[in-house]
C-alpha cells in the first residue's frame, strides 16, 4: 500500500486575504502511475504571490483553481515510481505538482534538475521560474542596455533580488525598493544593489530623485499601488516599465490603478506585462546562463525556507503579503 | 500705426474646468518684426484638449504656460511683414502663434502651408498636428499591422477620426468609441469606420466583445478613465495601447488610473505614450502621405469651425470637454 497523500484544496474563493476557511486539508491513498506516467514525492513547494490570483474566478493568463481542486503550486520532488520512458525512479524534477505530498505526472511541463549543482530549493529560486522571470522580464521585456538605471520593487523578494543582480552583471545601476531596514541592508550587502530605498520610511519620490538623478530607465514592478505611482513620476525619457506583479493589490477588492500613467506620455515610456511561460523554448539557455552566474558567485540565490507539512501551506502563503520573507519563499515538506 | 493686437492671457491656474476668471483679455500695439523676424496675422486657432494640461503648474513634456503669458496655441496665419529671408509677405504659415491676433516669429517651428491644396483649417486638422499625431501614434507607437483590429476613443474628435481612417487605409478593422448617436453615425457614414460604439449607451464591454470578438490589437486612447479600463479587459494577446490623451481626466483634481492595468500582463500587452513633436524630422514625408490620401478622397478632414474673435477662445475651449465637436475644433478669427 502506498502511503496516504495529504493535500490542500481550495474550499472557497477568498475576498481579501485568504482565510483558514478558504482551504480544505484532504487525504487520499497515494497515487500510482498509469502507463506513460510517473509519481513524484514532493519535497519543496514554491510559495508565490501569483497564487492569490489563481484563487480568483474569471479569465486570466491561466485558468483559476477550481473549488475543490488541489491548490496549484510549482514544486520540486523526486520520482518514486515510473511507467514513463523519460523519467526514472530517483530523478529529481521540477513541475506544477500542486500543494500535496505525492503527484502523478505525464511529464508535460516537468524539468529534470541536477541537485548536485544546487540544492532543490534553488530550483524554485534563482535557477527556477523565479530566476527565469527576472531574466526574461529584465532582458527581454525591459530591453536592458548597459548603463541603464534599473529600479525594482519587492527587491528583497524572490524575483526582485535576482533582477538587481542581473542588472549589475549587465553593467547597470541597480536600485531596490523594499520594506524595512533589514531588507534594505540585505539588498546592498548581500545582493550588491547600488542603493536601497525603504518605502516604509516615506518620501519615496525624494529618494528616487536622489539615487536616480537622471531618471529611471527600467522599472521592474512587482508590487503596484503607491510605489508604481511614485516611480512613474521619475521615469527617464524612453523608459520601460515591466509589469511582473502587483502584490500590494492582490488582496484588494478594489484595485488601485496607476493614477500617474500619463507620465508614460511625458516620458515617451512604455509599460508592458510579462509572463515567464511565454519563454519556455528559451528556458534551457537561460537556466544555463543563470547557473553559470550562480556557480561563479555573480548571483546569490537566497531562499527563505519554512519547514513543515502541506498543512502549513495556508499560513506560509500569508507571509508573502506580510512582507516577512527575504528571497524566495519555499515550504519544505520535511516537518511532521 | 499697426492695428492693435488682442490677446488672451492666462490669469490663474484653474482647478477643474477653466473659468472666465482664469483668463485675461489684453490689448497692445501690433508687433513689428525685428531683424530675422516676421509678423503673422493669425486667422485660425487650433483648440486642443492638451491646452488644459499646459495650464497646470509642474513639469510635463512641455513647460506650463506662465501666469500672465499669452495662452499657447497652434495656429495658421499669413505673413504681414518680414525681415526674415525665408518668409515673405503673404506666405501662409502654421506655427505656435498663441491666442492672439498678431504674432512675431523667428521661424523656428513654423511650417509654410499651401492653401491652394486645402483650406487653412485643414492644416490644423488632417494635414496638421492632428493628422500627424494620428499617423505616428498608430503606425509607429501602435506598430499597426494589416488585419489588426483597431479601437479608438474620442473617435469623432480631431485625432480619433483620422486614426480610424488610416486604420482602414492600412487594411485594418476600425472600431470607434464616441458619445451619442450623431457622432456614432458620423463615424460609420462619414469616416468609414466598421463599427461605432456609443459609450453613453452603457455596456461598453459587451459592445467591444461583439465588435472585436478576437480582441483588440491596437487601442488608441484619447480619453482615459472608464473607457480605457473597459478596453483593457478586451485586449488581444500582444496588444499595443497608445496613450495619446486623457480628455476625461484633464479637469479632474484626482486622476483615475487604469485599475485594469494588470490586463497588460494577462494579454502580454504594452501601453506607451506618444508625442507628435518627437517626429518632427518625419513631418514632411507624413504630411505628403496624408495630403495624398486627402486628395484621393481616402481620408476626410472634418473641422468644426467656430467663427469669432480671440475673446471667444475661453468658451470655445470648453466645447472640447462638453464633447460638442465632431472633428477638429478650430476658432476662425473672422468674427467681430
Amino acid at each position: 500500500m502506498p502511503p496516504s497523500n495529504h493535500q490542500v484544496r481550495l474550499a472557497a474563493r477568498p475576498s481579501g486575504l485568504p482565510r483558514a476557511t478558504d482551504w480544505e486539508l484532504t487525504s487520499e491513498p497515494g497515487p500510482e502511475p498509469g502507463p506513460g506516467q510517473f509519481t513524484v514525492k514532493v519535497s519543496h513547494l514554491s510559495i508565490d504571490p501569483a497564487m492569490r490570483g489563481w484563487m480568483n474566478a474569471g479569465a486570466s493568463y491561466i485558468p483559476p483553481v477550481e473549488i475543490g481542486a488541489v491548490m496549484r503550486a510549482g514544486a520540486v520532488g523526486r520520482v518514486t515510481a515510473s511507467e514513463h520512458p523519460g523519467f526514472a525512479v530517483d530523478d529529481d524534477v521540477y513541475g506544477a505538482f500542486g500543494v500535496q505530498e505525492y503527484a502523478v505526472s505525464d511529464g508535460r511541463g516537468v524539468i529534470k534538475i541536477d541537485t548536485s549543482l544546487a540544492g532543490p530549493s534553488t530550483y524554485l529560486g534563482a535557477l527556477g521560474m523565479t530566476g527565469l522571470t527576472a531574466y526574461f522580464g529584465l532582458l527581454d521585456t525591459g530591453r536592458l542596455k548597459a548603463g541603464d538605471t534599473v529600479v525594482v520593487s519587492g527587491a528583497a523578494g524572490a524575483v526582485g533580488s535576482v533582477v538587481g543582480q542581473i542588472a549589475k552583471i549587465k553593467g547597470c545601476r541597480a536600485i531596490g525598493i523594499a520594506g524595512g531596514p533589514d531588507k534594505c541592508r540585505a539588498l546592498v550587502e548581500e545582493f550588491g544593489f547600488d542603493a536601497a530605498i525603504d518605502y516604509r520610511a516615506g518620501n519615496l519620490r525624494k529618494a528616487l530623485r536622489e539615487y536616480a538623478p537622471g531618471g529611471v530607465d527600467v522599472y521592474f514592478d512587482n508590487v503596484g499601488g503607491e510605489i508604481l505611482d511614485a516611480v512613474l513620476t521619475c521615469l527617464a525619457r524612453g523608459a520601460r516599465v515591466v509589469i511582473c506583479g502587483a502584490v500590494s493589490q492582490y488582496n484588494e477588492t478594489q484595485v488601485r490603478g496607476p493614477a500617474n500613467y500619463m507620465m508614460l506620455l511625458v516620458a515617451r515610456a512604455s509599460m508592458a506585462g510579462m509572463l515567464v511561460f511565454d519563454y519556455e523554448d528559451r528556458y534551457p539557455q537561460a537556466m544555463a546562463e543563470l547557473a553559470g552566474w550562480l556557480l561563479a558567485g555573480k548571483i546569490v540565490s537566497r531562499e527563505h525556507v519554512v519547514h513543515g507539512t502541506v498543512g502549513d501551506f495556508p499560513q506560509t502563503l500569508l507571509m508573502l503579503f506580510d512582507g516577512v520573507n527575504t528571497g524566495k519563499l519555499v515550504l519544505a515538506l520535511d516537518g511532521s
